[in-house]
């Protein structure tokens, strides 16, 4: 039995361990990619770490991860939407196909859903096995560093363009990948003033680099002030919400115009007051919360920003690393000196050293 | 100088009192309405009681009161729109006209609003001045008591259709008055299930009257099982929230399925704990903050319900008074065991006693 | 060889053949069902009339017929969504799944559709073979001239849910079997005023029965007089056309007021002269083309609409054959002088005749 | 009796003539303005031509134009949003205010509009009379050859922000000032691939110096063949129609991708033969009819789009003239090899010669 190497969590404990373990077989709807890129999310290291959440979802042995690009090395006997060869990213919702949300144009709320690397076997790994149905098609020149993010970039492409942001001023509170993914989607689509908070130096840097106008630390630059001066003291018309920080979320309300739009893709970790009648009645606001990528309109989406160049994205990644320095590259993610940090299960390329170090 | 009685909030302190004052003077903009009938709202109470609330935004003395309806007696020298005779309801926001919310359709939300009886003198009273733009013309034999519920029925018409409800299942939580109103807008419009919550006996009969499918007391029906069968385990489409009970609220978010539509209305008295990322970030619901009505869409709107008999709005009349009886009026919408409390300034007619009675 | 009765257009030519053919065999994915009852479309005597359309469409020899309920008697080994002794709808349009039109919620404009009775092998037959995607399931005790209708009644429903008629006052231009249906939807979702019209008498007293408050004859009648009183000279506020025909078209878009919606369902079978300017342009409408029934939206609608007893269809089936009397029942749907012709091909169920005779 | 130069229709004839006319008298809700640029509308070609259109609608003797900006020179005692040195442009379209049009969002399709230069005197003057609610605040540095371009930039907005074009590839056809500024708009908010058309390489030429990706002359150029290569054949998303041309009309529809989205703002001058079956209803489409600019939306997001440097319309002023020579500036309007052509009513400012010229 062939076997490959893996990051699993192996028990129900904190930690991750580099295991070498069979590689996977694949079903008549699968396909067997040979991993080229992955890419490390918030999520990962919740279960790297094992908090409430991680120990509620989570089933260890598990090969954890589900950013991931990749090469088709195997395809099963009922597929015929795909070939060996193939540079795929994969889609980490496995979606049920059959319940009223699958068949009603929602499938990223399907009722089953299951999740790369939470529910299943994941990416971190040298091969992975996913449902055929889950593969999206790269332009085979597409780099493995930004293929390996369309999932991530996916959630900043569904909440950027869930709002009406033409020509409007938004205010984007928290600058970790998707944030700054997001920001250089409302920059695509004619947002005319983006401001950004985040109480990172490094990731406000990169907001910038995305395009934000001004990129704001709430704990001493006057966001309420910025906001105000931006608009003629209208308030801002969008508010696009990454960090999941209860600080954060009340700030961006208070500064929101009445009838702005929200769109809400931070996760706080805990319950906390809200000034309901405030923030959500009065303020006559649209809120939505973000939940995926709408399958497969966002992933059209996302190829036509980035193939036409509206929106580049390589300024994101900030880090390389093969895949066997994990824990180094998850404690680089960790400590918020940093953008995207990818992975590499068979080795970084050169052109990625060299096109964008 | 001609007197009138009405009702006056005196000085910065609870209760209300019962005066002889000046008949107002009326601008060039402005008409002068003989107040046919009147009605008690949440609002009223407040000031009545003089809450943190109407302590911060109400100045005495003041007439107090918003919801109307009268005859034209006088009529400014630049009105074009109106003549001595016409029988009118008044609109309560008394809107700037020049803001940019104004001026882009949302003049709802004003960024100026004053509201007759909070900001400036009200309507409980035997005359009341109205500028000539907040007057909306009614069929000169629509029943006094039904006229004067307009405003507030925009409440419910505004926030019934700001969802998607046509052969939807609703949870309406909270039925006062308004609540009690949105569920026969519900119906008419083609709900398909309508099951409301309040802690009322009196107001879950009403609600049934209103068409409610199930009405039920949280405290001790299980709503979440009624839900759950009225739809399969699939959850509520829409929650119309009217309580402002943080319980009320969490429950209806709870029960809504993912990707459902959310109205709300009802405002909490402080803020409280939320489960944001489950009640509104992963329920990837549509939530909107309702304020006022729409101007003029919702009027058209009521016009339209009410003349077509699509709604019927007389069964939430309960209870009639002559204005002199504010304090009784008030104290029977405060203890919940009624509808919507009418008071005649001029006299009860005969026609409302006997024809709703 | 299992061999079953089947109506057939055997050979490029006008007329069609009741055969004796081979009963389908089925592949993985697919069902074999027992046709319980089939229902007579524009579409089928297009292909027995073998007009233009058909001559460039369709390619014999092929059973014809897309309207159809049925019991599955055989489950192809792929599927796991249906088993034996089902009682389902077909769905007509065979869609790709995997153009970009199925993969973003517009599978009703699948590029690569294939129709039953059009494309591939129909329904007229006493047993049909379809994609198990393409069942919708049906509760047991549905009347089977009811659950023929849910192809034909998605688009009467996807026509009348695609614009907002709540409060509204609609005209409804043709009044065969969709336009009938999507007055009853009107009705059920809160259209204040809805106006048909057509030129055959006994479709316009069913469309009365369906619950138009006016059925008009434009030949007679002053279609125009009669908007311009139920809207107090305002205009219709929408459109629903099902004619196809250019004057009931250019005079539904004369009577629609500026900024209303219009639904385009009936296919004139030619071009014609339009006075663009005035009637689109000017007109300041949102004008939408409805193609098939969004999958799976508006099956769910439909079955909401129809279990909740908001819709009733009972009175649109006004003839039922047997399968062998195709002919008479074709000639029956042509003369105009009936709402839905349904056809048994294992005998007509006591309760039909009976129930709704 | 103040008197001033101005171009007048004199008589129900064709041609235009340049007379001395008193200075208009405001009443209490105007303002009198210093014109200091006006700018020629295919409408006051028309009116100039005395085509049926002109004669059917324009009442001689009338002082002509409607796009212009000018400097307050006197308030009318009513007015409190305007004072004597203000800089504004004029919305053109006189509303009444009262219109259930009005009053509900919609002005810019008021019932009873009048439109300067067309139904009342206009602009092409020394000075000019208009309600104070027509005026549009601008910066006091704009440039006056910018400001008066806003009455029609605001139908490129309107026109453009009427459909979602973030990331989509449009079709543009017709590339006079109205289409040369929604190419613009369009590539602001976010057009992956902007396709113009258009019969005058002047034109062409311009609409790439505003942003078009593709220019194309459909009497040579193979239009169907560039939308299939910009969209893999697909389709273009969107389809923006400024021609008025019956064969660019056809055309547009025939390359739009089933379930696009259209908005029409090009008035053909007759009627003529539509493929109403292809081109609208199998189409699947959203089309809407624009309609001068919504009241006050539009000019929101133009105030928006132009400060923030998004747009840049400098390119499509292309001649300038002193308004006694009206006769030549309308000649080179009308002959095609314009962008658009502005007049001066008290001289060309320096600076407009030197900055664009």
């Amino acid at each position: 039995m062939a076997t490959m190497q893996a990051v699993m969590k192996m028990a129900a404990a904190p930690g991750l361990t580099w295991v070498e373990t069979a590689i996977p077989s694949i079903g008549p709807d699968d396909l067997l990619l040979k991993v080229r890129a992955v890419s490390v999310c918030g999520t990962d290291l919740h279960i790297r770490r094992w908090d409430t959440w991680a120990t509620d979802r989570v089933h260890p042995p598990l090969i954890v991860g589900h950013e991931m690009c990749g090469e088709v090395v195997e395809v099963g006997a009922h597929v015929t939407t795909a070939k060996v060869g193939d540079f795929v990213s994969a889609e980490s919702h496995i979606v049920c196909g059959v319940c009223d949300q699958c068949r009603t144009g929602n499938a990223h709320i399907c009722r089953a859903t299951r999740i790369l690397g939470v529910d299943t076997d994941g990416v971190f790994a040298e091969y992975v096995r996913i449902p055929a149905a889950n593969a999206w098609h790269n332009p085979p020149d597409m780099p493995w560093e930004l293929a390996t993010l369309l999932e991530n970039f996916g959630n900043a492409v569904h909440t950027a363009m869930a709002v009406d942001i033409r020509g409007k001023c938004a205010l984007v509170t928290g600058c970790g990948p998707v944030g700054l993914m997001a920001i250089a989607v409302a920059r695509a689509v004619g947002a005319r003033k983006i401001i950004a908070t985040d109480i990172s130096p490094y990731r406000l840097a990169l907001a910038q680099r995305m395009g934000a106008d001004l990129a704001l630390d709430p704990r001493g630059d006057d966001v309420a002030a910025a906001v105000h001066d931006a608009t003629q003291g209208l308030g801002a018309d969008v508010l696009l919400e990454f960090s999941g920080a209860p600080a954060a979320i009340s700030q961006g309300f208070r500064v929101l115009r009445d009838g702005g739009e929200v769109a809400l893709l931070g996760i706080p970790d805990r319950a906390f007051e809200v000034d309901w009648s405030n923030a959500l009645v009065f303020k006559a606001a649209t809120i939505r919360g973000i939940v995926g990528r709408r399958l497969w309109q966002t992933w059209y989406q996302m190829r036509d920003l980035l193939s036409s160049g509206l929106v580049d994205l390589r300024p994101v990644v900030t880090h390389r690393f093969v895949l066997a320095d994990f824990e180094q590259a998850m404690d680089t993610m960790q400590d918020g000196a940093s953008g995207k940090v990818v992975m590499f299960p068979h080795g970084i390329p050169a052109a990625s050293q060299s096109q964008y170090g």
